[in-house]
C-alpha cells in the first residue's frame, strides 16, 4: 500500500487532536474481545469438520470388538478424546467470551451507575483473556482437527488445514497473546488495588461450590478438580500482586502461563456452572456435564502445575540474560 | 497415482512370500525415529530462526530503561520465557531421540548378546516416544516461532510459517502420534513383564540422584522438579500395568497425556544429567544449567497434573460415546 505517491494525500482528523491513540485503543479494546470470538467461531468449525471426518472415516476394530471389522474412528478412545477435548476447550473459550460481553453490555446499559462502573472494571479484566486463552485454544483446537484427519488433514481438499491457518493469526493482531498476558498482569490485576480480581476469584469459588452443592456424585468430584484450579489461581494471583510490588520483572516473566491458568480456572468454573444447572434441570447426561467432566478431570489438572511454574519459573527466565541465551 | 490402467502392472515380491507386513514395520519402525529427528531439526531452525529475529526486532522500551527507547524483543522477558521454550524443548527432543538411537546402536553392533537384547528392549520402548513427543514438540516449537515473529511470521518472506507447516505433518505420518501412544502403551510396557520400563523409570530416578547429589544449589531445586516428573512417570505407569490387566480400554483413553508424561520426565532427567555434567566441568552458566533449570522449573510441573489426568480422566473419556458427542 502506498499513499500520496501521485499527487499528495488529504488527511482528515477523526475525533480530538492529540487524542489519536486513546481513539485507536477504544476500536483496539472492542477488537479483543472481537478476535477473541473469532476463535472461539474458527474452532467450533473445525471441532464440527473433525467430528463429521470422525463418524465417516474407517479404519481399525473398535476395541473388543470383532477382529477384521472397521469401525468409524469416533469408536476409538483417543479419537473420542481429542474430540471432547476440542470440544471442551471450544466451549469454555465460548463462556469466557460471553462473560466478557456481558459485563461490557453492563457497563453500556445498566441503569445503574455502580452496575456500569462494576461492569467496566469486570469486562476490562476479562478481556485481554478472552482474547488470548480463546484464540490459543483455537490453535490448539484446530491442530488437532488436523490430527484427526489424519493423512487427509494435510491435504487441502479436506479443508482441515485452512482453520489452522486462520487461527494462526488471532493469537498475533489486536495486541499478541504475550501483549494481553502483560495487560492483564500489570493494568488489570491492580484495578481498585486488586479488588476486581478478588471479587472475580470469589465469584468462580462460589460458582464451584454451586457444582460441589449439587450432590451429584459425578459432580461432586468435578467440583474438586475446578476447586482446585480455583485455588491455584488464587494463589498465583497473591504472588503476582507481591511481584507487583518487589519485583515486577517476575510478574513480567511469568505473564503468560498466569493467563492461561486464569482461563482454565474461569472456563473451567463456567462450564461446571452450566453442568450443575442442567443436573437440575433433569439432564445428567447431555453435553454440558460430558463437557464439564471432561475438562475438570483432562484441563483443570494443568492447573495447580502452571501456578508451580507461575511462582517458579520466573527467576530461570530472568537468568537467561540475551547473552546466556545465545544458541 | 494410478498403476496398470492400459498393460496391467508388474508385482516383484520384496522378502519371503507373506512376510510383508512385518517387512514394511521394519522399515516403519526405523522411520519412526527418522521422523523423531525431522522433528528435532525443524525445531532447531525455527528456533535460530525466531532468536536471530527477535535480536534484530526493534519494539518497545527495556523494563526499567529509559522510556520511548525501543529495545530488540529479546530484552522483553515473555520473549525470552518463549526462547527458552523452544530451546529446552528442542533439547529435550534431541536428547530423547540420542537415547533411543544409541539403544538401537547397542541393539546391532554390542559384541554382547544380552546389552544386544536389552538395547533392542528399550529400543523398541523409546521409538514411540521419540516419535510422538519430539514430533508433538517441533508443532509446539514452531508456533511459538511464528508468534515471536509477530505480524511478521505469517508473512511468507520470513519464512517462519513454513516450519509451521512443516511440522504439522509429522505427528501424522510413519503412525499417527495417536497410534505411537498406544504402540508404547498396549506394546512397549508389557514388555518382559513391565520389566523393561521400569528399568528405564529407574534409571531415571538414578540420573535425577546424580543431579541432587552435585550439592550445588540452583541444582537442588532442579533435582527436586524433575524428581517429581519421575515419580508422576511410576505412579502413572503403575496405574497403566493395572488397566492392561482389567480394563485395558481405559489404558486406550489415558494412552496421549501417558505419552507426553513419559517424554516430559525422561527429557528433563536427561537435561539434568547434562547439567550435573557441566558444573562438573565448571560451567555453571552455560546453556546446559540454563535449560535443564527452564525445563524443571517451567515444564516438568506439568508432569503431577498430566499422571492425575491419565489416572483420572479416562472414564470421562469412556463415558462420551459416539452417540453422547453429538456437537
Amino acid at each position: 500500500m502506498q499513499y500520496g505517491d501521485r499527487d499528495g494525500a488529504i488527511g482528515f482528523l477523526i475525533g480530538a487532536e492529540n487524542r489519536g491513540l486513546n481513539t485507536m485503543f477504544f476500536m483496539m479494546n472492542q477488537a479483543r474481545l472481537a478476535v477473541g470470538v473469532q476463535g472461539v467461531a474458527i474452532a467450533e468449525r473445525a471441532t464440527q469438520h473433525a467430528e463429521t471426518y470422525a463418524r465417516e472415516r474407517r479404519q481399525g476394530a473398535k476395541f473388543g470388538g470383532k477382529p477384521g471389522e472397521m469401525v468409524a474412528i469416533i469408536q476409538h478412545a483417543d479419537i473420542r478424546r481429542s474430540l471432547l477435548h476440542m470440544k471442551a476447550m471450544t466451549q469454555a473459550s465460548r463462556m469466557i467470551c460471553l462473560a466478557t460481553a456481558g459485563e461490557i453490555d453492563v457497563a453500556h446499559l445498566s441503569s445503574d451507575a455502580g452496575h456500569r462502573a462494576a461492569g467496566a472494571s469486570r469486562g476490562a479484566l476479562l478481556t485481554p483473556v478472552a482474547k488470548a486463552f480463546s484464540t490459543d485454544a483455537s490453535i490448539e483446537v484446530a491442530s488437532i482437527g488436523v490430527q484427526i484427519h489424519g493423512g487427509m488433514g494435510f491435504i487441502e481438499e479436506t479443508g482441515a488445514a485452512q482453520y489452522l491457518r486462520d487461527a494462526r493469526i488471532l493469537p498475533i493482531y489486536e495486541g499478541t497473546n504475550g501483549i494481553q498476558a502483560i495487560d492483564l498482569v500489570m493494568r488489570k490485576l491492580p484495578l481498585e488495588g486488586g479488588a476486581v480480581v478478588r471479587a472475580y476469584i470469589d465469584d468462580l469459588s462460589r460458582m464451584v461450590g454451586e457444582v460441589a452443592a449439587s450432590n451429584q456424585p459425578e459432580l461432586v468430584r468435578v467440583a474438586e478438580k475446578l476447586g482446585a484450579a480455583v485455588k491455584a489461581l488464587a494463589f498465583a494471583t497473591q504472588w503476582m500482586g507481591e511481584q507487583l510490588v518487589s519485583n515486577p520483572e517476575m510478574a513480567l516473566a511469568s505473564a503468560t502461563p498466569y493467563l492461561r491458568l486464569f482461563g482454565i480456572a474461569a472456563g473451567g468454573s463456567y462450564l461446571g456452572r452450566s453442568a450443575a444447572a442442567a443436573f437440575r434441570e433433569g439432564d445428567g447426561e447431555g453435553r454440558p456435564v460430558m463437557l464439564a467432566r471432561y475438562f475438570a478431570e483432562n484441563v483443570s489438572t494443568e492447573a495447580p502445575g502452571l501456578a508451580e511454574t507461575v511462582t517458579g519459573g520466573a527467576e530461570a527466565v530472568l537468568a537467561a540474560t540475551p547473552d546466556r541465551l545465545v544458541s
